[in-house]
């Protein structure tokens, strides 16, 4: 049996314009590192944590209650340390505590030889993500897990559905240095919507799971559109609305708010466009006097990886 | 070029669960059959309407004045005369009116050596539709037109997407001989429904429109549910949730109301589950004093047919 794994947790971006709440995708060469390893102590102990300041103790730390939920299930008679090499900011809306929590439960799944599929594994780290996020959510969860596409048809019972991925799909990500809290981004929303704006969100995701089985870049485009959250939560981003011309003016498929903000996503067809749409976003942004960072990534359709 | 033709136009389910307003399929075997030949006066004429009372007037009558939009747009040197053999009772919630507006398009389009599209001609029907339901919408007449299961995109420009329709499926119908006033069934619907209901209809419709590229049946019936309109339009029909507790109980994927009712449908896999959903709900009915009729029929991958 293998005593230690070292993975590669992606950043994920989570409601994608009309899939507010239910769908997700995943990023490349954007995430964390973790090291996991066995002890001959029963339980979870996080040994090392870099890059940002996250807390140690185990029932605090998203990765920690995650990994906790797994061995309460298997019982295995002994433990693990985890050793976080955080990358993705917390709070930058590309799914830092989603990486943490999916990454531990995946590397130790791995360790144990596979005993959960990536439901499973999806739900033990709902445990971990409703540490930060004071909800059990899934739609950044399920994409680091599964890769590619996802659309998390229902939280009860969890069932995550892995949508094609067309290849040429890459992701553009701006992450503005700003704070927005969760609970503002929450309290922003309408309890009710128009019954029409409703409509046209289920007509356009109708359509977008349809443009991926179909690989239909253009119908893609016309289907990434949201009537009913980005109104209201892009006002908590500034530049917002300039950057969404820029990019789309530079020849993006869609562009939306990533989870709850303020980073903000474009999705392109080919890497040469997505790194026109990355000029574009990054020009708007220096002008102003914000710090920020910019992404470019393949659309990654396997999910974490193992690195050794 | 030929001077004559016989089509047969079909009935039609829209809404069709988390559908609303956007899904529709096409009915086999249930429809109209309309006959329509050239004459040397230009213009379009009514000369037979059979099986229901409707008016002979060709601005009055929807495959009038569906057939006029198309020929004020080809404009011919010489003109249509239309025979209509009604079988689908108007009001009955299976797309009546919209298989004489799609049906007098298809006929004079395949008459005139096919210069349109099949876009092209619901848009022209929906000119006809329009008559006898007050507002255009394409939900009945792209089933009609495309065959299968259809997502109008959009209505304006009207775009509308040819789903994968798997093998084994069949719809059964059951049209309670009630009168539902078409402003009746739309005053019931709030204007603003619940951010939560919406989230679950549109991943429901995400989920659909997956089974149906992956033939994936089960999911199919993990999809089919309306959150959104069935609680305000079932209080609408007697006996709504009998008939849907038997149905579903006899082995149907999902049930649901047919446009804006009275007529209620079931999905099943396969023919021999369809018998047994069609006897669960004639059950129902028959201890009831209204009339009814039932239909069984595979869903029709191919839409309006050249008979002769």
């Amino acid at each position: 049996m293998k005593k230690e794994i070292r993975i590669f947790s992606p950043g994920t971006v989570s409601n994608v314009s009309c899939g507010f709440d239910v769908l997700g995708f995943c990023l490349d060469h954007i995430g964390d590192e973790m090291v996991v390893r066995t002890t001959t102590q029963k339980g979870i102990s996080i040994t090392k944590i870099e890059g940002y300041d996250l807390p140690y103790e185990t029932k605090k730390n998203v990765a920690g209650v995650s990994a906790l939920a797994l061995v309460n299930d298997f019982q295995p008679d002994f433990g693990f340390e985890i050793e976080i090499y955080k990358r993705i900011k917390p709070g930058s809306g590309i799914g830092s505590s989603a990486a943490s929590a999916a990454g531990s439960v995946f590397a130790i799944n791995e360790l144990l030889g596979k005993p959960y599929n990536k439901t499973q594994l999806t739900q033990f780290a709902m445990k971990g993500e409703a540490v930060a996020s004071q909800s059990e959510h899934a739609d950044n969860l399920a994409p680091a897990i599964f890769g590619g596409f996802v659309l998390v048809k229902s939280l009860k019972p969890l069932e995550i559905l892995n949508l094609p991925t067309p290849d040429e799909l890459y992701a553009v990500i701006i992450h503005p240095q700003i704070e927005i809290k969760t609970a503002e981004a929450r309290a922003i929303l309408p309890k009710e919507i128009p019954m029409q704006d409703a409509i046209s969100q289920w007509s356009n995701l109708g359509s977008l799971v349809h443009a991926l089985h179909t690989s239909d870049y253009e119908l893609l485009k016309r289907s990434l559109y949201d009537a009913v959250v980005e109104p209201y939560r892009s006002q908590l981003i500034p530049h917002f609305e300039d950057v969404k011309q820029a990019v789309l003016d530079a020849g993006a498929l869609g562009f939306g708010i990533s989870g709850s903000g303020p980073s903000m996503f474009a999705i392109t067809k080919g890497e040469k466009s997505a790194k026109m749409v990355e000029i574009a976003m990054r020009k708007v942004y220096q002008s102003s006097n914000i710090q920020f960072e910019t992404y470019l990534s393949k659309i990654n359709k396997e999910g974490i990886k193992t690195l050794s």
